[in-house]
Parts: C-alpha cells; sequence; structure tokens
C-alpha cells in the first residue's frame, strides 16, 4: 500500500479520490478472512439450539426451520437420499409421527469448523431418548450464511449399528 | 474501469504502471465467480476413480491419497468420528486387513457441487461386493482444492440398515 500512497500524494486530488475509491471497491469484494470464527460458531449453536427445543416440543416444522427452504436442501442417511425443503419435512414427519416416536432430542460434541466465508461445518452427536429405545448417531451439517441466518443445507446423519 | 484509464492516460507511466499493477493484484485475488463447474466435476471424479483403482488392487495407502494429509481430515461413520490422516488410514488398515475384506469397490450416483470457490461437496453410493456380503450405503465428501489437487477433507459415511 505505501508503494501507491506516495505517488497518489502527487497526483491532483480529484484523479487520487477517483484511484482510492476504485481500489477499495476492489479490496471490500474480497473475502474477509477474518471473519470472527466465535460468532460463526455462537450463531450455528443458536440455530441448533432451537432445533433441538422445537423438536423437543414436537414441533417437527419449527425444527425444520433450521434448514434453507430450497429445493437444493439435501438430507442423507442410511440408504437414501432426500432433495428438497418439503421433501426432507414429509419424511420427518412421516418417521416421527407421533410425540412417542420423537421421543427427547440431544445434540452433543459440536464442532463447528467455518469453510471460506459463507458457509460452515458441523460435527456432532445426535440421540433421542425414547419410551423403548435411545437410538443415537452422528451427524455432519453444513451450513450456509443465508440474508437471514446460518441455515443448513445439507445433512448427512450416520446411525450407531 | 473506463473511470479509471482516462485518468491513467494523463499519469506518467511509471506512476499509471504502479497504481495499474496494484488494481490487477487486487483483482487477481477476488473470488474467480466463473470457474468452470465442469472441471471442478471432472478433476474430482477423477480422484474418486484413482481411489477406486487402488482400492481394487488392495492399494489401501494408494485409497488414501484422495485425502488431505493433515491433522484436520475428519471420517465420520456409525458412531464415530476419526481425525487425523495418519488415524484415518490405520482405521481402514485395521478393518480391511486382506483382500477378502476389501472386496472390490465401486462408487455410483455422483453428485458434485462446488461450495465458494475452492471447496466441493461430492454425495454419492459406495458398495463393497465381497464373496459373503455385499455392504452398502452412502457417502458426503467434503473437497478442498490443495495447491496440488482436490482432495477429500472431511467423509460422512452411512451404512444401509
Amino acid at each position: 500500500m505505501f508503494l501507491l500512497l506516495s505517488p497518489l500524494m502527487r497526483l491532483q486530488p480529484q484523479i487520487a479520490l477517483v484511484l482510492l475509491s476504485a481500489l477499495l471497491t476492489a479490496c471490500v469484494s474480497k473475502p474477509d478472512s477474518r471473519k470472527n470464527t466465535d460468532q460463526v460458531v455462537r450463531a450455528i449453536r443458536a440455530v441448533m439450539e432451537a432445533q433441538q427445543a422445537a423438536w423437543n416440543r414436537g414441533d417437527i416444522e419449527g425444527f425444520m426451520d433450521g434448514y434453507e427452504r430450497a429445493e437444493t436442501t439435501t438430507f442423507v442417511s442410511g440408504d437414501e437420499i432426500t432433495r428438497g425443503w418439503q421433501t426432507v419435512l414429509n419424511r420427518y414427519k412421516q418417521r416421527y409421527s407421533s410425540p412417542e416416536e420423537m421421543g427427547t432430542l440431544s445434540f452433543s460434541e459440536l464442532d463447528i469448523q467455518p469453510i471460506g466465508t459463507s458457509y460452515a461445518i458441523a460435527d456432532g452427536r445426535w440421540q433421542l431418548r425414547r419410551a423403548g429405545d435411545a437410538p443415537h448417531g452422528r451427524f455432519t451439517l453444513l451450513f450456509r450464511q443465508t440474508s437471514s441466518n446460518w441455515r443448513i443445507i445439507h445433512d448427512t446423519t450416520t446411525s450407531a449399528p
């Protein structure tokens, strides 16, 4: 930058301004590598806590608020891939059609890593506590920072054998 | 850009050069949004074909070339998370300690989507054909474009129930 400032001093002010503003425009659109990782982690944890709370009051649509409302939203588990927010919602509703089947959900061991500037990957454990069983496993979520908040665009969930 | 060129014409050539080179540097480091998705898809398919070929000649280390050699490289399946290239290699070697256990690997239904400029997500199916069984399932791979090639930095693999 200092290479640039000294010749700029010797220019007419309006030329210097045009050049500086062009440079600033070019720089502002570069990825912000200093984006606060802690802020991303906090925002994503909040989305997941809201999902857990929604599930545990039997509100699958509220739980689905954590996912981006897009045709490309993807859920992978077992041998299946499901695409589209509505289709993923329908799958959840079909598999968990009563409070007994829904049980009590808890997420744990969350590990959240930013990927570039507007994506992040979240690994963790899930567990359902139900009257008859306690299914559990792991998940890998890809989050995207949308205009409103961080949203899951891709979810791959494993089950303990 | 035209706003910039006309005042530049009136400057001393060496000043114009300093300014132009600074602007070019600023622009080159911006994400290249025109990066050819087809090119990314081809490069990633090639990495996965090399992995499949390595597995099928009993070469687990060759298969592991598809993964980034980093402490952060992550493999998730069932109830386990494994971190670090060497630890993932050890896990594969332990679970697939003979050609009979390795069987014949095939990947299918690959779907590869770029994420930002230097990441991509690959969904697909895996299947092992072995003398006694044919385990199969799905995977979600996060690839990063490293200095040498595209490499898997995160793998979440599911198994059909």
